[in-house]
């Protein structure tokens, strides 16, 4: 008999797998990218791309970070100039094109940091002047914000403008190596101008604090560095990441800008030079929570990813025990692997839509604020922040989860997966560090619950509801039984509660807290928030074109598990507050037993059972394409060996069949233990005489 | 007055921080080094090797793959050959040099994986043929087990070994793609020979599982593949880790080798073709052990590496609040932060002297195993399988939890942490995949358990010592108070309870387990087992010489704060057994308390308090040079602003101060900007008209 080929083997077990699928996968992936149009939209720049040549992944991982960069302008050009225009693609088009070919590029920071912060705070005037230009990537802008020695703590910057009135003109200066500009994405090689954050110095040395302006740094037709100015990359990030990118450093030696490229919109300076107080600082309020819910959304994609190729693989894998088919057990079938990889595919699915999810609900609410209802602003502005450590934190473990699930060969660079972490690291860093924010979401978090506790009507929003269990001394806790687990209300009753008693011991302990209480609250509050927002997502499943019953039960299900994990992880705070009764030690013949079985039974059974079936037509649904997920291990076909030795056969050193260190270290090395053990060899003759 | 200068106050800091320690540096360095005289040899090899220009640290972010590879050969050769003659090495100094250069090296796999494995199972024979050549490296050997298709499960493999009685030879071969060594050490560009695992097959097709083979893979002229084998790379590791490794594929096309090349000390062929029943298997138990307690010592100076990085880092970092020298406070002085490090320094320590101690109270117990008692000995094997995977796990975690401690600059490459961390990031999967590891812990302790449980007169290991609890209902768990949390005994007892009642459940529940109990399970014996040991630890202080009572009073905090880690960490087992009494939510006017708060402000005591000015003492401690550290942010004057400065301007994108790519890209981008810009404006005049 032929041996088993297990190479073969692989592509059966993934069809068998698909096949199983119950769900309308279509259906599915539609509502995931929210409509057909969108995912048409998706499929269709994804055809194109793919075949290009210039975006080939096969040798990312093989070139030099200098070939990266370059790389990465001949793509940002071929998409802005040439593709852009042969297929007459719409600005959204473009913002799918420049994700799906997934090189974190320095345009990226041009578009997000950049423009929307000039085109928010530039006079009229300057506008006039570059707003074409740049709205056209007639010049390439980079924000310029951190300094060597300061990060999140903007006040503290050194960066000095100090306005000569002789001349009009502000004078740009790095008075420190602490000062120099470091980390700014674009500046290292590629922007021609940027936005500056600098102290602004009035006549007399009065220190103003930080504004911004408008400095160019590259001549437009040589781009050389400007007179007075030190520009250059950072050099290389953790893990090889980002290697597109040229994070740059820029030193300023009293570099004189006009007047006039200030951003003044909201403050300004007269020509004598005195101060003109910024009318009430403009609500800039719906850019952030875009950028917010934006960071949810795609926080749900990287983890989709990493999913994807987690549970190809072990679909296919198998390995230990032989299963009912005569074959080493496929290894997702195991408990212990399933229950790590399935909960990653629900946080996926209500990250995706949970950013969606907001990005509508707070449309309304902004609304409000436009008619002068500020009265939610700090805590829900508190809230995004909370929810920004949540993702970014979560989606970090599961990538890494994702990768280390797959066993050795998840440590392979074909994975994919390491390249997907290493690039999605900074998430914990920028936009607000993840410990920082937590702070804020903290003194919001009380800031609101003494609000609430002190009158005598509370109106309570979706991002303080909890608060109301605290209020009213006849609401208890739910009794848990085993059954407790099979609808939403418990757990998101549990971890309401979990959050309004943490914020209760947080406000008793506010004069001496214990170090660990600011995550704790900050990490409770966002999770209730979350969690009444999946209720609602729950109940909104029925209302979704394309779904049949058939999709909304296995999708309730989904959202069912993230809750239910997300109340295993808070079992410390539930546990303390005795929201799960403990037994007490010694208490019976057989000991006393473990309160949190049911839960973590329940979430076993719906790993294990209810949904694996399904696993591969959720995470099929996602629509990555091969060239998507570039990962040997996650093909679609499942012929993850076969893509393994193929991408083996690429690897350059096996270029030749003999390197070039055999002569001049191996074939040295061996000589030389050659004399050794002859001289061994020897002495054991001698001492045999 | 002139802008106060931070990055001259870098260095400041330093020194004012070093100061403030109070125990002798280098008694506890001699400590941690086991030793002056392993500590002398240390610095003299470091010394050494921080002048050669082959072992300069500088340009290995910059280099490709197959350049670190050539150079980690020509770093092999240098030391091997040259050093070591030159500096007249002893094989103990040889070690050192290999570990201080600390990029992985393919000649560690012949060392540790090849050699040990030869001299063990070869015949006499084939020892006198190849055992001094391999001593002496006049040949490179990498040791040929995992497949394409199966790690762990050695029972599977698929490559064969077939006996050929006329011509007395063996015919190796790979029948599938499936059975492709993979992932094999220095296999890929350097090995000349190999140990090959392939199931024996004799004549009539019996098939006798997997045995080891001796086969010649390159010669040793020529380095070319020898006929019937197929090798290379399997390419790039994730993050860039492990460049200089070239872990390798082989394919073996019914490749003959002489009867004698089995390996056959434990099993043999006659000539026949009859199997020779192996005599009872050797106890190759010390070697083990070994391997083992040199994992759990190694993964405590990498946590002490990333350690004393971030926290030198954190010293001059200053951010956030003005301090009493209306300076921004140090960032180390955050209670949110220090609480993130200072345990990281305990883990460190106690992992360092825990190898070393395991080592010494093991040998004890091996010769009891020699004198025939081999009761202990499945329980002793599975505690350093629980071990390896609680030092794993938590190098891992420390490792990023330091990087991400730096805020925005741990994530260059220059912080040096991300190198440490992608090159660690492997021990989770080699020498048994942690997840299998906790099932084979799991089913130790349940037969330990299940034995002590049946016998009238039970005797306690170290290792099981926690079943006492069980079984004498006398014994109740102690009453927690706050200063149950000052000495030792509490969190030992504690963790030895949450060990007890786990298994317990385990026993209980071994029909229908919860799919996180046997990670659980594992975990709780093995930290209880550690837990003691710490104990041992703690007492055995006072007579390690140099130590000053000063010394031992913080050395004993430092294993304290390890001890009450632990316990925080274990909370969600301690409160569902009811370890720390929960108070019931809605019991009070002010609401239900938090009963893990006291333990929680003892360790923040500890860590704000107590240990952080010794903080700077105890990373000096461990001895690292800045050439060992290759980190910006972790130099030892603390001018880390300096550093990065220096660093940055050898990125090779600065090289040129305008790259390719501007006339190859940005340009063609900027002009196309420029026609669409006016273009824009050409139709806004127009709309004017």
């Amino acid at each position: 008999m032929a041996p088993h080929d297990a190479a073969k083997q692989n592509a059966i077990d993934m069809a068998n797998a698909r096949a199983a699928t119950t769900i309308n996968v279509a259906a599915v992936r539609d509502f995931l990218h929210d409509g057909s149009e969108t995912w048409q939209r998706h499929q269709r720049i994804v055809k194109i791309l793919e075949k290009e040549p210039l975006f080939d992944k096969s040798q990312r991982l093989f070139i030099s970070r200098t070939e990266q960069y370059i790389l990465g302008q001949a793509k940002t050009k071929r998409l802005l100039v040439d593709l852009k225009q042969k297929h007459n693609w719409s600005e959204k088009d473009l913002a799918v094109a420049f994700a799906v070919q997934d090189d974190p590029l320095p345009i990226t920071l041009h578009n997000v940091a950049f423009e929307p912060i000039f085109r928010l705070q530039a006079s009229p005037e300057l506008l006039a002047k570059y707003g074409d230009l740049t709205a056209h990537k007639a010049i390439h802008g980079a924000y310029l914000q951190t300094e060597l020695g300061h990060g999140t703590n903007v006040g503290r910057l050194e960066t000095t403008a100090t306005y000569l009135p002789d001349t009009r003109e502000f004078e740009i200066h790095s008075p420190t190596l602490t000062s120099t500009k470091w980390w700014i994405g674009a500046l290292g090689k590629t922007a021609t101008h940027g936005v500056v954050q600098a102290k602004l110095i009035l006549p007399g040395g009065k220190d103003m604090g930080p504004h911004l302006f408008f400095v160019q740094l590259r001549d437009l037709n040589t781009h050389k560095v400007l007179p007075g100015l030190t520009l250059g990359d950072i050099g290389p990030k953790a893990m090889g990441a980002f290697g597109a990118t040229d994070n740059g450093f820029a030193r300023f030696d009293h570099v004189r800008i006009p007047k006039g490229n200030m951003l003044s919109r909201s403050a300004g300076v007269t020509d004598a030079g005195e101060y003109i107080t910024p009318p009430h600082a403009k609500l800039s309020y719906g850019g952030m929570l875009y950028i917010r819910s934006g960071m949810t959304t795609s926080a749900g994609w990287a983890i989709g990813k990493a999913a994807t190729i987690a549970i190809r693989y072990t679909t296919v894998r198998r390995q230990g025990e032989l299963g009912a088919d005569g074959l080493e057990r496929q290894v997702l079938s195991y408990p212990s692997l399933n229950v790590r990889l399935v909960p990653m595919v629900a946080r996926a699915y209500v990250f995706i839509e949970l950013g969606r999810f907001l990005s509508r609900g707070f449309a309304s609410l902004a609304q409000g604020l436009a008619a002068g209802d500020v009265s939610q602003l700090a805590e829900m502005h508190m809230m995004t922040s909370g929810l920004k450590v949540l993702v970014s934190t979560t989606a970090i473990q599961d990538i890494e989860g994702a990768r280390r699930a797959m066993g050795g060969h998840g440590y392979s660079g074909f994975s994919g997966v390491g390249r997907l972490y290493a690039d999605y690291l900074p998430a914990a860093t920028y936009e607000g560090e993840n410990y920082v924010l937590d702070g804020q979401v903290l003194r919001a978090a009380l800031k609101s619950f003494r609000g609430l506790a002190s009158t005598s009507s509370p109106k309570f929003s979706p991002t303080s509801s909890y608060v109301r269990l605290l209020l009213d001394k006849n609401i208890v806790p739910p009794q848990l039984t085993a059954s407790s687990w099979n609808d939403q209300t418990v757990p998101i009753l549990i971890l309401e509660w979990r959050a309004a008693l943490l914020v209760n011991e947080a406000a008793q302990t506010a004069k001496e807290p214990d170090s660990t209480l600011t995550q704790r609250v900050s990490r409770a509050v966002t999770e209730a928030f979350v969690a009444g927002q999946v209720g609602g997502m729950i109940a909104a499943l029925p209302t979704k074109p394309g779904l049949s019953p058939k999709e909304v039960d296995v999708l309730r299900k989904v959202y069912l598990l993230y809750l239910l994990t997300v109340v295993e992880a808070s079992l410390v705070d539930t546990l303390s507050y005795g929201l799960f009764r403990a037994s007490p030690a010694g208490s019976a013949d057989s000991g006393p037993r473990d309160p949190t079985r049911a839960l973590r039974l329940a979430i076993a059974a719906l790993c294990n059972t209810t949904l694996l079936p399904e696993i591969i037509g959720l995470t099929d649904a996602f629509g990555f394409s091969d060239w998507e997920l570039d990962s040997a291990l996650g093909v679609y076909d499942g012929r993850a060996y076969e893509a393994m030795w193929a991408r083996a056969q690429t690897e350059p050193l096996n270029k030749t069949e003999v390197t070039e260190a055999f002569e001049a270290s191996i074939k040295p090395i061996l000589l030389h233990g050659r004399e050794l053990a002859a001289g061994a060899a020897a002495t054991k003759s001698k001492s045999k005489l």
